[in-house]
């Protein structure tokens, strides 16, 4: 066989090969859309959410059914919602206004006791309200930073192992999540993940107390003179 | 020239088409990866913003510079947001707990008077609040429905000719813009807009003031049993 006849048919075999690909990847996307990955994670849940059972989703591994009346083994949006945070497998940063929710406290303290790095920001005003767990959640040794501006620190978001992101319009309390018109959306998309990675970091350095507390040396200086 | 000749030819042009499309590709986007575009649009805005004039974004054809103190041209979170909304060429529908932003109320009149078609709908108790612009835009003949149960309707996002979702901690008021840390999240992902158009349609129907005012056969009936 000639070098030139080789070379055809290298070249004929790349052709069948390369449009048998592009047309069995057609093919594949038109007869299970669903099965074919749309890219990266993206979720939308609303609120207010029917109330169910989360044990399962603390204890997986529990032989013995729980005994509450509540339903048991019903997604709902707050089960799916505590499903991503107790996902956690490496960090979680939360940025909330109000956190108030008791079952989300516990998902944080589960994440806390299997030894997974937290960092809570929140409201100063807002962890004096009736039932903030932020005091349950600085005693069991997690990381709080408070913003203690004139304003609101309104954020309610929040990442988990720095590749998910969990934003929208709910506050971490139990009126948001059984009451209230409220939305979450989950992604992993990272052009929308990483400006709130940015942004987390930015607001937990400004809020760091040992730079709030110790005067800068031109402070120093201006007291000495003063 | 033979038949066999004619399909090697042909193959071996199909190859060299198909590589090089592929090849240029790949080069392109790792020689200009910011010039290629990564998909439907995604973009994060952080508040609270500097003050800057946003007259350009209303009058875009005016000859006349505006004679205003503040910084002029100036690219900030909010006129991010305000030239999103005023992209607007076929709907706006808007979810919103609190609305009482003048430059937003002025943007969402500009639309209306475009004759862009309009939905707001927002929290009944906060449509009693100090400086509250729902009641101008209703004077204005946009169409609002109210919230009016016993809890809130928390929501703040919109959607932009059914195919731009604007979401995020911010209500639409000067505090939140120019003041508390907030968030809004712009993006055209399906995946993430369409369950809000659904939603959006669903709290529309919901909050219907015919279906509320009208009883129902069944009430009628009870009505008259008692």
């Amino acid at each position: 066989m000639s070098v030139v006849q080789m070379v055809k048919i290298v070249g004929l075999g790349a052709v069948a090969l390369t449009l048998s690909v592009e047309w069995l990847g057609w093919l594949f996307c038109r007869l299970w859309p669903r099965k074919i990955s749309r890219g990266p994670l993206k979720e939308v849940f609303f609120f207010p959410t029917e109330v169910a059972c989360t044990e399962r989703l603390f204890t997986p591994d529990s032989p013995f059914p729980c005994p509450c009346p509540l339903p048991h083994n019903v997604n709902t949006s707050f089960t799916r919602l505590l499903g991503h945070i107790l996902s956690a497998s490496s960090s979680l940063d939360l940025c909330v206004f109000a956190f108030t929710n008791l079952d989300l406290s516990r998902a944080v303290l589960a994440l806390h006791a299997r030894g997974i790095p937290i960092r809570i920001l929140t409201d100063m005003d807002y962890t004096l309200i009736t039932g903030s767990q932020i005091g349950a959640i600085r005693r069991a040794g997690i990381c709080v930073r408070c913003d203690s501006g004139a304003v609101h620190m309104h954020h309610k978001f929040a990442v988990v192992d720095g590749r998910r992101l969990i934003t929208g319009s709910l506050n971490w309390t139990l009126t948001a999540i059984q009451s209230n018109k409220e939305n979450i959306l989950v992604t992993e998309e990272p052009d929308l993940v990483l400006p709130f990675i940015t942004e987390f970091q930015r607001l937990w350095d400004v809020n760091d107390p040992a730079r709030r507390h110790l005067p800068s040396i031109a402070e120093k200086t201006a007291s000495l003179v003063l």
